[in-house]
């Protein structure tokens, strides 16, 4: 999706949230999206699954020289996309800034939990 | 292996099936593989090992606006391939496709378990 | 920030210095840094929050065939910065030098820790 | 160092062999490399410290078409080199032969071990 001519695209093949957590820490999953730059960045998310069609956000804004931990499962931070736990889908950041993306899961299903990290290069 | 020319490829030289699992959670590595453009795409993964030549998958397709997340210990989800478990290994994945790739490892070999990724670049 | 030319970036969205420890081993992040040129480097590190402005260091010095792992918790290895814990935040490295910069976090909020690493190319 | 025109240098800014393990898991890191082509490799690994010059391992071969995962607290693995467990330090990765590498550490000073992985992009 997203084939804009100008638009960068970052890629996380493997999204997923899980389903259980061990309290008190919440098992989660975070696009975190860090704009360096003097100008506000507008991104939206795209979601892809293995077999139904994408899914993508509304657009979202990051102010110049601030950086934001985009919970995937608090539809408020990803414009209003409604991801649903235990699926395991994938995600396309797309921007006409050149942002910094990362992605990470804290997956607290066993007691003990564990952290996971990628960083997409944009393409 | 693979190198024809027009082909793209993406290389994981840290594989490795978890012999042991602490149930409910199975020990798992996924090949995750996102495929945003129009069109149906096929790939193909080879295995290499430390001491025997390497076995090369059936072509796999990845349908245009997918998501997939092999498992390399389903033979069915990654062309056929036996991949023995507790064996030290490396995984080439090649495509004439703009695909995204990232490689996930699930051990849960102690009670507690832990994850890893890693985002090979194309070559 | 830093937009002087001649300057490399290397970025890591995801930061975090965890809250909780389990002894004996102290929660921490750490920014690697490797130097295998024949000169000394200087290095700054910016860090970026979601609503408020970013905040630079003094400059660092990395000597020549040095590496250096430096704990953001540690206001004199991060060239006078005070990160709180528990905050969501975004690193920069600046350098002219062609240094190798990989960021990794050690969490021990509960038993039985968990490590993520991550490895920024630069900008 | 390895500054020899026509080398390719990977680099870890972030490695350390824990002190502690868990029984049965022993506590690790593994230098992964994959070389797809048709010739053998040879490598060499140096490793970099916050306080004394690097040291470079003797020449190591990689077969064509294989995948070797090198302890590096084998010096049998690594050319030769003692590294010493507990000291944060550095690997460069330099080959004249366009090798795929990776570095993993599996870390079981607590009970339920961790593993984190990293892949530089040749330089």
């Amino acid at each position: 999706m997203a084939d804009t001519a100008g638009l960068r695209h970052w890629y996380v093949p493997d999204a997923f949230i899980p389903v259980v957590s061990t309290p008190p820490e919440l098992s989660h999953e975070s696009i975190c999206v860090l704009n360096p730059s003097e100008t506000d960045a507008e991104l939206t998310v795209t979601v892809y699954f293995a077999d139904r069609e994408p899914e993508t956000s509304a657009p979202i804004i990051l102010p110049a020289r601030r950086d934001a931990h985009l919970r995937t499962s608090v539809p408020e931070q990803v414009g209003g996309l409604r991801i649903e736990p235990g699926i395991p889908y994938g995600i396309e950041v797309a921007s006409a800034s050149d942002l910094q993306v990362q992605y990470s899961r804290l997956d607290t299903t066993q007691a003990a939990y564990t952290l996971m990290t990628a960083m997409p290069s944009p393409r």
